[in-house]
């Protein structure tokens, strides 16, 4: 990047908006490597959703002279890339979410950091199953696929797992619960994704709920599918919900490298003019796709791949 | 140990009654020292609550022709040891909790362990914090005492720690909150032991609720006191439960030396026929001390230490 | 593998030879997903270098019944079931090695987890370089290829890394160093795998020395390049050989996926009769390749690959 | 520390002679918990050494106009503090150090840390003994006293561990693993303090020896010790020097509390004006005692509790 000036720009688009920009040079980025997290921050807005945002963020695009604009995120971030594209921006995406669910990429980055948490959580939480004879359930993310659900519960040896992707069937977890009781196994780990949905469509996953204050409770896929299994089995259940432990934390060496790999070759395409396109991951190689609707389409976890989480059940 | 014949009894005071015994050899222990939970498994029975089962208890000691017996566990568990020595059983005590809330040791082991855990959640926590902008709750086991809270806490940098011991005060909390927004940090980490009660006595922590199917969900005091400093503050604020993953897992250094040293000594307890005595940390000394009331007295939280973590509210 | 009978053979391909088996039902292999190295075993010896050996092993081969042989390892341990294929042997190959040196696949399985720990390994020499103003060498596996090296080392920060694939320039490493120097950088962090050479070949990586007691003294690659490093920068320089670390502990989710992946496909090759083949990961799918000589060849440090890492020099 | 200006003093004593100072406000501590290191940097320089840097660092104290001094550090630090006090210095001491051998505490930060990263290496080095049938010697720091290896050494279920406190016998070692040979266990795990010396005196740990490029080869107490036992078991032994992978990484719980309760106190003693005095853990409780040669002392390990290591020998 010699001879080009890198700014950051904080907070997502709202940041973009805002003009709130940060310089990224070698002193501010030192010793980021083993730190989760971005040192930009975040936030939810998207400037589609209001025509003043719109304005005003291709106002400071001119105003801060961007010759060219690196969008790091997922879904909704490169979405909205994909649609400055199509005003005349210069943009290069770079896929990075810890779901794993774009389509044009094997792997985001953040995603192995966030499987690897999961699936020491549930080696934790198999030790309290094991000794207490207890039936665990534990949700982890993955609203519209099952990717951390698959790969934390391959990985931690769960007993069922259950994604967004297949409606979930209380009578087979039920019976899997069994067999296992009869093989004299008394206890059993289910994961769940949160974003997981039961089969006759009768019970959703988030309920709003007041309590006796008046504020809202949210009563997850978790709980409610911990409580249907100690009622359909008889075993005590405990529900754990992973939530926000799945962020952040030092990332795995995998992620570092595959950021590293798409930050390099992002940069590349930038100083090339070479734009509307995202860096990707296919196999061992960095590649080149184009930075359009189809790149920020969802991926949903491969039935072949799901089905040898399946092959664990009971 | 050369010369005894060890056998383990499985399950607690249930496994007791039930005589359900597993031989512990070099065999049967090898390769036990980097896992977490027990070989032994658990349960919650207390052979005093039902004198049936006091009687089988009684009648199995009697049969299995134990001459020495040596009782794992925390305030519940030595609980009924304490009543047993007074049957006339031989018993050496060993103060095992994650809770640390035994009067009469520096430490029981499983607590160092525990601490950790729950520490590198909120390291976790933090990163989102930070990157996202919030005031992040998290929830850790303590139902009498703070010990997980307030060491986890100072060690994992939470702006406020509340604990059993004392009463939390809402508006101490939102200020502490406030204030950091006036010094420019947009997110505070609030840590919470299960089993902090509010000031005035008019929110309970744990309410019995039923959701729409009829199950009762419950809200602990981490999801009480979210809801209430997102409603003072007006600032987003989430809540994780660590629940469940503070237990299991690899266990510490510290408490693999110190149950290695508890079991040593009371193993010399044993062969010497000491009875009726608890091994104990004082300092770096593995001390002997009686196994008696005051051993299985609850110790709190020393106000002193938790002076320390209220330094740093703000 | 329902209505198979599942044996394991102990320690490679002497324990073949010498018959060592042992059961693999679902008892044998409970609990075994989280914990490092091999339940099986291992050895070096390869029975094509004593036709006595060979001679037993085919006896055992027939003695044990075996329907299908599935076998697990990399160049060497593949290497003999490419020559037993052809012996007659129904063999399924399935890629294992922390080098990751084979070519027909994009990763082996224990690869992911060393990097990780040399990683780690990394993160922590780091902050004592930085601390205590030092050059820091990390000596990595890797005999013939680089991988270790390039990934942890990318992942790790490293200043410069070296590997076998490229011959070592002393004067271009004592450059980077100094051009950090002059950045005000006074530390920095050389990353080498063990198999790496000088230039101009006149150092040996390996050389045997006799100490005071007629032992045989191995200096390594890492030692001879930090003392040739001190000696030109005049910076105090250390040296950390990561060896035996590097091998064991708990597999991280990547590795423990893609090993239940292999495991899977391998079975299923196996009872529908497909012999000489290896599976393999290509992408995100498991597919299979031939078990002949290609599959057993070295794969090296991709050049593009390594160019990101050399990037990042000074 | 309302009220007062905090500067830091970069690396040791000789960042002090050289007036090299940081402002430690809320601003430049934020973050640093999760962080192993010193933001301080460190250095081995030693005033006494030399009359005119003591010249020059009085003429500093006398410069920067300091009302008080924190003394951070281990025996050198605090032997030159002790001395600094008899000069007239205002100096409060904290007990920091990896090596854990200062006499008046019953630990000091730092050890924690060491030990759990000793043990988790342990670990690993375990499965690689058991999967690959040999003897592993891992040498851990420990120069005058085996706090590291003992502690380390229990808690990774070491077979024998060797420290500076007593003589080497390398018979006793060598029956040891023939003993364990004897028992079906075909691997033992060797732990030895970089500063343990044999019985007879003949065999020093440390010698230098020159390589072929003139440079000084040291062959440590690991590698020696490694030959010997290769020799007299026949065994195949393999040699881990920990070495600096024991430093740095993100600290436990323990030290990250114990170092915030000795700050927390050290403040305070240094705003009452109490100079002098060393701040101490003994059991629970931050104490107070003097900052003189008897706190700089080294505290070698208890007999008693090396006792431990010694029964499992074998």
């Amino acid at each position: 990047m010699d001879g080009c000036e890198v700014v950051g720009i904080k907070n997502g688009w709202l940041g973009f908006i805002e003009r709130q920009t940060i310089p990224l040079d070698l002193r501010s980025v030192s010793g980021i490597l083993p730190r989760g997290g971005t040192i930009l921050g975040t936030s939810r807005t998207n400037p589609y959703k209001n025509p003043e945002d719109l304005k005003k963020l291709l106002a400071a695009h001119q105003a801060l002279g961007l010759e060219a604009l690196i969008a790091v995120g997922g879904e909704d971030t490169l979405g909205v890339a994909v649609k400055l594209i199509k005003e005349g921006l210069k943009i290069v995406g770079v896929p990075k979410t810890i779901d794993n669910d774009l389509s044009n990429t094997d792997y985001t980055f953040g995603f192995d950091t966030a499987v690897n948490i999961a699936m020491e959580a549930i080696d934790r939480i198999h030790t309290t199953a094991e000794s207490h004879h207890r039936i665990m359930v534990v949700e982890v993310m993955g609203r519209h696929a099952g990717w951390i659900a698959t790969c934390a519960g391959i990985a931690g040896g769960a007993d069922v797992i259950l994604i967004p992707e297949e409606p979930i069937d209380i009578e087979q977890v039920s019976a899997v619960i069994k067999k296992r009781t009869a093989r004299g196994k008394d206890f059993s780990i289910i994961v769940v994704a949160e974003g997981a949905q039961f089969k006759d469509g009768t019970m959703v996953a988030k309920e709003e709920k007041k309590d006796a204050f008046g504020h809202v409770r949210l009563g997850g896929i978790g709980q409610v599918l911990g409580n249907l299994i100690e009622e359909r089995t008889g075993f005590e259940t405990r529900v754990t919900v992973l939530g926000h432990i799945q962020r952040g934390g030092s990332p795995t060496a995998f992620d570092r490298v595959l950021g590293t790999r798409f930050g390099v070759k992002a940069a590349e395409l930038a100083i090339k003019g070479e734009f509307g396109k995202m860096v990707s991951l296919q196999g061992n190689r960095i590649v080149v796709v184009p930075l359009d609707e189809k790149a920020v389409t969802m991926k949903t976890v491969d039935p072949e791949f799901y089905g040898i989480a399946k092959l664990f059940f009971g």
